[in-house]
């Protein structure tokens, strides 16, 4: 079985750490892993199959040799290395948002558009996380009739902000209980007790960046250039797992019945959806899988041809590491 | 200045004792305050203005002589107890359920049908916390054209499940730190770090009694019977005051700026909505205030007349004991 050289860009972050384990978990054909991150990082030692990996300084030259770059590093970071990355031969499986929007950059969930992953010219972008987590729950509708428009509020926990979003909404449990104060860095504001309607920077009339994303994304991803989203991106003091509540509606009604049974089949979803045995996504359940939970399925009763459904995911693993991971298998297939 | 007798049904649980704070609050004239619970509360004393009152056990007898009641408790003991409160001549201010879909019973908000109170038949019901919250942030778009369907995902703290919700929450946090379990009592599962996607039973087709509340308050409350309403209602680990992420489509569009106008003129709303300048409504801001916090307001990208809304209120003030208060003063007016 062939074997490939793989580096992580950005290791040591929350990401980063991650796509190390879910390489081990899914026993990828790996003959080396190198570990970048930033000067500052590097030597530390990172534990990788019983070995111990030394974190290098990522540089151009750090590319040399590699079948496969998983970037789990800021935009920034990410446009620097790439043209780097795809000169010495290597595909860049990229989880930060600066080439997602490319043309020449396929955008991929692998349980929905794998095909796209083949097209690619040196990059591939993996999705922002609630845009994965929610269509990985809903696209499966797209079978039976195209998804026309989605109306979505999410529930993101700290987890998504890397790994600083949840030691601040520790350090600040534990200041608020001692009477403290503490001043928040990672978050606008205090997200302990809170909820906090702002993710991302204005991006469009009044909306965030992360709020557009499930439609811009969703669009290339499922092919559905015309898809009309409404988002309302929302932190709320959990540790990791998205929720997401969503109004979908289709070119044609689909009935609650075969919404779960689409649903129940499709790829990367799991049906928990009994609400009389109090059965439904949490992000407590969620937390360290790669499937997405759906549940809470109903008819939209503000539309023909619309569902109220609502999911939970793993922000960091399906939403993050996994995804890239997969992106990766799909080119070794 | 005339004085009334008053009694507060249930005044030892949250809604209650806040109850006691708004008459005080709002100088209410009050000639008596009776406080009325169980015979397991009987005899304890509360504080109010200054004076020691002591609570009296509830009884049919315990309502004679007096002009209004306010009632701060479970919808069994609000049945149990309103045929005498009517026979006694006084009028039952019910924040129940028990009463709010009854034709005979208006379901008032004082700042939207304060009118409907004067139609009163010895009880007006006071409306669900989270209806109250979503229609005082939005009911001044019904002046340029009528609300036709609302699509609401809530964040819903603790404090809406009674005093208890709080305690839980904190006790669970508490128990978290130190490795211990809890097992949760008032909520169906942990909602320290988590999100619980139901509150209330079923009641419609995958919808809980909680989600059925704005739709079927709404359309008495802003005589709108042909509203439509969409609503997944969540509860979030937060001590007070619920958010609600809403899509608002009238009959002809209203423009942001308009929008903006109407609500900022809007009674007991402050507009709260300067997303550069990271200004949006937040339940930590909003706790212990009578006013809905309204903002994030831009247009909705799914429809042509639709409007894009996040509001904030306190669910045990404006969505409960405020709004009460504010019945019992259009009374004496």
């Amino acid at each position: 079985m062939k074997k490939y050289k793989v580096a992580i860009l950005g290791a040591t972050g929350a990401v980063g750490r991650e796509m190390m384990k879910v390489l081990a978990e899914r026993d990828f054909p790996v003959e080396e892993l190198h570990l970048l991150a930033s000067e500052r990082s590097a030597g530390q030692k990172l534990q990788w199959k019983g070995q111990d990996l030394t974190v290098e300084p990522a540089c151009d030259e750090a590319f040399r040799g590699m079948d496969i770059v998983l970037g789990a590093a800021e935009n920034d970071i990410a446009k620097k290395f790439a043209p780097a990355i795809v000169k010495a031969g290597a595909v860049f499986v990229d989880n930060s948002s600066a080439f997602r929007m490319d043309p020449d950059v396929p955008l991929v969930i692998p349980e929905i558009n794998p095909e796209d992953a083949k097209k690619h010219k040196g990059i591939i972008a993996n999705p922002n996380c609630t845009t994965i987590v929610s269509l990985v729950a809903i696209n499966a509708l797209n079978q039976d009739s195209p998804i026309e428009s989605i109306v979505a509020s999410s529930y993101q926990a700290t987890s998504g902000a890397g790994a600083g979003g949840p030691i601040e909404l520790m350090n600040e449990v534990e200041a608020l209980r001692e009477g403290k104060s503490y001043e928040p860095k990672v978050f606008q504001y205090q997200i302990a007790y809170n909820v906090i309607p702002q993710i991302g920077g204005e991006a469009f009339e009044g909306y965030t960046s992360e709020e557009m994303k499930m439609q811009n994304e969703g669009r290339k991803i499922m092919h559905l250039p015309e898809l009309k989203v409404s988002c309302t991106c929302v932190r709320v003091p959990v540790v990791r797992s998205h929720s997401v509540s969503i109004v979908v509606r289709t070119k044609e009604k689909i009935s609650v019945e075969r919404a779960r049974e689409l649903i129940a089949a499709a790829p990367g979803c799991r049906l928990v959806d009994d609400l009389k045995n109090k059965q439904y996504p949490m992000p407590l359940d969620t937390s360290d899988q790669d499937t997405v939970f759906v549940g809470r399925i109903r008819d939209d009763l503000t539309s023909d041809n619309g569902l109220n459904i609502w999911c939970c995911g793993d922000q960091v693993r399906k939403g993050a590491a996994t995804n890239a991971v997969q992106i990766a298998q799909l080119l070794i297939e």
